[in-house]
């Protein structure tokens, strides 16, 4: 990884000396291989800092090395939170201290679906109740009448109710607590139309442990393989990695719009058998994730048909179920695709994700979710069970803003009018973003974007000059990703590298989130804009 | 498991039958081998049952089967939320219907450390303020100050001006809020009179994702060891069996109070290296868990040394370090030990796990901890960092009381009269429940225990009888296992039997908690009592 610094600083004062402001980040790089001679000392020593002065790798005979890890763990990536993050960070740090040394004020994180980092506000009848489970003293206080909505108090009562002596401080059951879980089957029901067991529901810290957990129990070696879309979530090529699988891709449809085609899942699953890979699953994310796309019905029916045929478990990330902006579009989730079918229980193996870190709601923070979990065997579920109990069960406060989600107030309730502004506000405002963003990429040389008709994301193609390309490869980087390193020097802004997300080979991308708050939006377009200008110019062939 | 429950239920019916009661039970275990004949029906339909009705193994054409899953997974064992818990769990549910059906009127869950489930307060301090980061409109109100101490106040401000926009709600650094760190690694100098790094923190989501991130990191096949004490607590079981490593056992040495020998280690060390396997660390257990032990200082300095000469990580499980309730003991962290004799960064490989699932603060639903990870070059922690990210962040709540347990009230404070008072009044509750217990079981025949010097468990030795021995037999059941079934069915306590977590061949444990409240103590020592006393004179030889 030092090399990689060594590499990118030389890199950048070759190329961009005409931008005045940027020595400093050059000498804040380059500083990274010798002595700290930044104002402050300690800004590389973060353990985030893979060329860290902290504990030297040359002057240790400490027994631990990278030689001696697991191979899976290195072979993991994670370019969400990677390279261009750490080198984000490490620039917000040097700015409190330099207001003056760089071409912008603030850094703008776009590279990760984050909204309250970027000034979302929480919805108050979730945090209310959240507040009165966390502190339940102060349901026997008057005041407290005069501080909360009636609603909320009578939920918190209750959920607390439904909790064991209302003891929000115990481990609850592995799968989370039945009370909730009831809720969240309500929920669920009430979405589809079709019956939710709260037995099938595992509470999750967010939607991430419960794909680890399954990916855990569905791969024993390289042999088996899970199909998924690419570009995809890096969560999925990470967790393949990290349990040793073999990620079989299949190719989403840039020039349809991401189309996910039955004919390319046929393609790849014949492929992958034909090198003896036992494919146990297929991922579909939808809304997509970096893609924004949102699933026709009929081709959902396709793929429940295609996963029940090939005889595989259909892992539906629906995190963003709630994240749809055209009208054209409606989410529909698997279960209630494979319900309408006919299919039940015994024909179809079936686990959604779920997440309280996305919707109108964006708690990443408190990392709840749940998968719902359907078709499986009872000595199978007592496998998936055992898995959860290890690690004894999900947090309770992300327990209970999952059950807040799939149950929000109702017409009638006191939050009701203020919770429903609050949400349209959120989602009518992305919508709006989500546009702006679009046409403004569209505008640009050389660029192509897809609507994001859902999620969090835009995802669009960059056609990168010769030129950028053979500076990328002198510089020992990506292009994307040569890009994106450019783009925050120039601008504070922060995206992801398409190469982080997979992609067609010979394309290059990179993932931006939509949320920036509104206000922000046009000055972040005024620089992205500018900077890609000056970016062709450098290397137009 | 089928057989295991149809098994169970012979054997009981065969055994138990002057329990009139007893039926009851009798012929709710027989009943889950065919149709529900309960007034209860979904009694036996819960995902957490192994012999569920819900999704028949035998009709299905499902993909997934036994068969196809990862054996590593299979193999994981995990007691303290096993086959006797699932038993209690149904007991309970049917308890609410047929109250005069059991012998007892409620299940007492002494098998799990889960104080605030027994009826432990949490700190009202730690709440206030967790309550107020929820919530942070409260702190605009001039009624919040009727309501709340001032230094709940005032420390939530604290907080919230580390979070970056305030944001409880977003997604932190991959190793916990900085600030927050900072206020741990301060708890830890104070602790310690040594320095700490807050970049040495990462925050997780209580102790165990910590344990399964160190062991995915250096477990790359069977051929990596961990040495691990025996007794042990069942994560480290479970975690070696899941990342498909080789659990190297050390025997404690119950005679001398489970004294950790260190010439035990090294014959277990060769043996294991003889067998080709690598040792990569050594699992320590202070106070322990199941067995209650505080480790001396100078045993510790053995220990540290053992691990610098034989190239061992030192992974010490330190989460019970504010349980300690004998006036001779005394806990020290394993990092103050190593700096006192002079060794820093670059001379042992150390992670601390630390939780605030336990101590008198019990918060085990709020999932929260850290590792101070102490010893490992840059390269290395990269690695750490990048697992770390897989998972975005551990939750905030948890993030949040991990830095109030280590940076709890001081003198002055608004709260501290009442924090000390809360915190004591646990800490010699738990003194003495460890007692009264420790001293009933010493009365009982054929039983011997060591006192429980911390933690919160009492692991006493059963010499069962011959008849009893063979009874389990009989029953397909490990003789521990048996006893603790026909404990639960007598009394409503459930508790753990020892195989859950390994122990000298021939010998029969079991792990109590000495969690249930102070007034509920002497009931439980005479049902205890009582069912000892039958149990031995139904199969004394």
């Amino acid at each position: 990884m030092r090399r990689f610094v060594i590499g990118q600083a030389k890199n950048l004062i070759d190329q961009t000396r005409r931008h005045h402001k940027s020595l400093r980040l050059l000498s804040l790089l380059a500083a990274s291989d010798s002595a700290p001679v930044l104002s402050s000392p300690r800004l590389f020593s973060s353990s985030s800092d893979m060329s860290g002065s902290g504990s030297d790798s040359s002057s240790s005979s400490l027994p631990v090395t990278l030689d001696s890890l697991n191979p899976k763990v290195l072979k993991c990536e994670y370019a969400v939170r990677g390279e261009i993050v750490n080198i984000a960070q490490k620039l917000q740090e040097d700015l409190k201290i330099n207001k003056d040394a760089y071409p912008f004020d603030e850094i703008i994180y776009c590279n990760i679906g984050n909204p309250q980092s970027l000034g979302q506000q929480p919805i108050t009848f979730f945090r209310e109740v959240l507040a009165l489970c966390s502190h339940t003293a102060l349901l026997n206080e008057s005041a407290t009448h005069g501080l909360f909505s009636s609603d909320s108090i009578d939920r918190a009562w209750k959920i607390l109710d439904q909790i064991p002596g209302k003891a929000t401080g115990a481990y609850s059951h592995s799968q989370g607590i039945k009370g909730l879980r009831d809720a969240i089957a309500a929920g669920i029901e009430a979405r589809d139309g079709f019956p939710a067991d709260p037995n099938d529901i595992f509470m999750t810290d967010g939607a991430s442990p419960g794909v680890h957990m399954m990916m855990q129990l569905l791969i024993s070696s390289e042999k088996d393989g899970i199909l998924c879309p690419i570009p995809q979530y890096p969560l999925y090529s990470a967790s393949i990695a990290l349990h040793g699988g073999s990620l079989v891709p299949y190719y989403l449809d840039e020039a349809s719009g991401w189309g996910l085609e039955i004919s390319e899942l046929k393609k790849q699953l014949e492929d992958a058998r034909s090198k003896g890979i036992t494919v146990r699953a297929l991922a579909v994310i939808n809304p997509g994730n970096p893609t924004g796309q949102v699933l026709a019905e009929e081709n959902q029916r396709e793929i429940v048909d295609f996963c029940k045929k090939e005889g595989l478990v259909l892992l539906a990330d629906e995190v963003y179920q709630e994240n749809v902006y055209v009208p054209d579009k409606k989410f529909h989730s698997f279960k209630k695709v494979a319900r309408s079918m006919g299919y039940g229980e015994k024909d179809i193996c079936l686990v959604s994700f779920q997440s309280i870190s996305k919707g109108y709601y964006g708690e990443c923070g408190k990392r709840g979710g749940y998968m719902e979990v359907t078709g499986f065997t009872s000595d199978v579920r007592a496998q998936i069970y055992k898995l959860a109990s290890v690690n004894l069960c999900s947090n309770i406060s992300g327990q209970i803003l999952a059950s807040l989600v799939m149950s929000p107030p109702k017409p009638g309730d006191d939050s009701y009018d203020s919770y429903i502004a609050e949400k349209e506000g959120i989602l009518s405002s992305l919508a709006k973003r989500a546009k702006t963003l679009e046409e403004a990429l569209n505008k640009l040389e050389g660029v192509t974007c897809n609507r994001a008709e859902g999620a969090m994301y835009l995802f669009p193609c960059i056609n990168l000059p010769q030129k950028a390309i053979a500076a990328a490869e002198a510089a020992k980087t990506a292009p994307d990703a040569f890009y994106c390193k450019r783009l925050l020097n120039a601008t504070g802004i922060v995206v992801v590298p398409g190469s982080g997300f997979r992609q067609v080979p010979g394309t290059w991308h990179f993932r931006c989130t939509i949320l920036p708050q509104e206000e922000k939006i046009p000055a972040i377009v005024n620089r992205l804009t500018e900077f890609h200008k000056n970016f062709m110019d450098e290397f137009r062939n």
